[in-house]
């Protein structure tokens, strides 16, 4: 696959720094256009259908992100407890590191602002958090979990976790987070 | 206190429609005018800091709505691990009932549109946390548990129900809503 020229890695890091500090609705495309200093005719040719294009690249992005850094957490510790626990530490920290700017979580304005307004971008948030509740669910079956219980275990902590960053986002601290981390073990035996 | 006339609740009621149909920033000011016939005037003369402080309202006004059945939901039942999956149950099955229309939880537009533009709706939000957490924990501390157990087991409940809330909207689904009542009687024991 060809490289991507650096006109369009410009307009996606651009997107992915707005769209997850500001929000779907609260960025728009020339604000994108103004701070990557890119020209509305390669906006158009590399994202012919504009926002919602750029919108699901940002979202494949992310997702890709997250997965890779979820894939190796739960690789690197022999008990899955531990393992899960430490993902949700490392989001904490990421949280804290940036003092929750730009920290938006995926499921949030996707889901939040778009679902009722694009079929797209709810099916890009659905396959999103389908691929995270897989790599629990391998996890938890390479662990000897049966695969119901493996299922609603993932889907369980996909939800804890998506509501504490809710938490958390709007009281700016971390600790709904590291509640949630405190009760992996009793949820998790 | 006088009771606000039929325009104002006109307006109040329209937003809160538009607000949690199609999200905070989605809404225009204009659109509300337009859906509730009230003339420009009258918007600005019950909230003259626009569209913020009629958000402000919505929020206030969907905090009661929740705080209410909730606080009913959790008197009801003398066990508390029945009280609590009575009212997670409740809402998936409003969810159903209005099959996602609508449904937008209140930490949602508020936390994920609006805490990064706006301090005020923040705090709404944080406040209408804090109220449900006090409930929980209100509950929890009648039928024997410490403060600081039912403190940390509210915010748990509160997390993993939005978290769920989320998924169940972008999956068009109440079965994560379902998933969270699974695990309620595991978690408080």
């Amino acid at each position: 696959m060809a490289t991507k020229p650096e006109s369009y890695e410009n307009i996606v890091q651009t997107a992915l720094r707005l769209f997850f500090h500001q929000g779907y609705h609260a960025t728009g495309l020339n604000q994108i256009l103004a701070e990557s200093g890119s020209p509305k005719g390669s906006l158009y040719y590399y994202f012919p259908r504009g926002k919602e294009e750029l919108a699901l690249e940002c979202i494949r992005r992310r997702n890709e992100f997250i997965k890779q850094k979820l894939k190796e957490t739960l690789a690197e510790n022999d008990d899955p407890v531990r393992a899960i626990q430490e993902f949700i530490r490392n989001t904490a920290e990421e949280a804290d590191r940036v003092s929750f700017n730009g920290f938006m979580p995926i499921g949030f304005w996707t889901a939040a602002e778009t679902s009722c307004i694009s079929e797209s971008l709810r099916h890009a948030c659905v396959n999103t958090f389908t691929d995270w509740q897989h790599l629990y669910m391998e996890r938890l079956q390479a662990a000897g979990w049966m695969e119901e219980k493996a299922r609603s275990l993932a889907v369980l902590i996909i939800s804890m976790l998506e509501g504490a960053l809710i938490l958390a986002i709007t009281q700016q601290s971390s600790a709904p987070i590291y509640n949630v981390v405190d009760y992996i073990p009793q949820l998790i035996k």
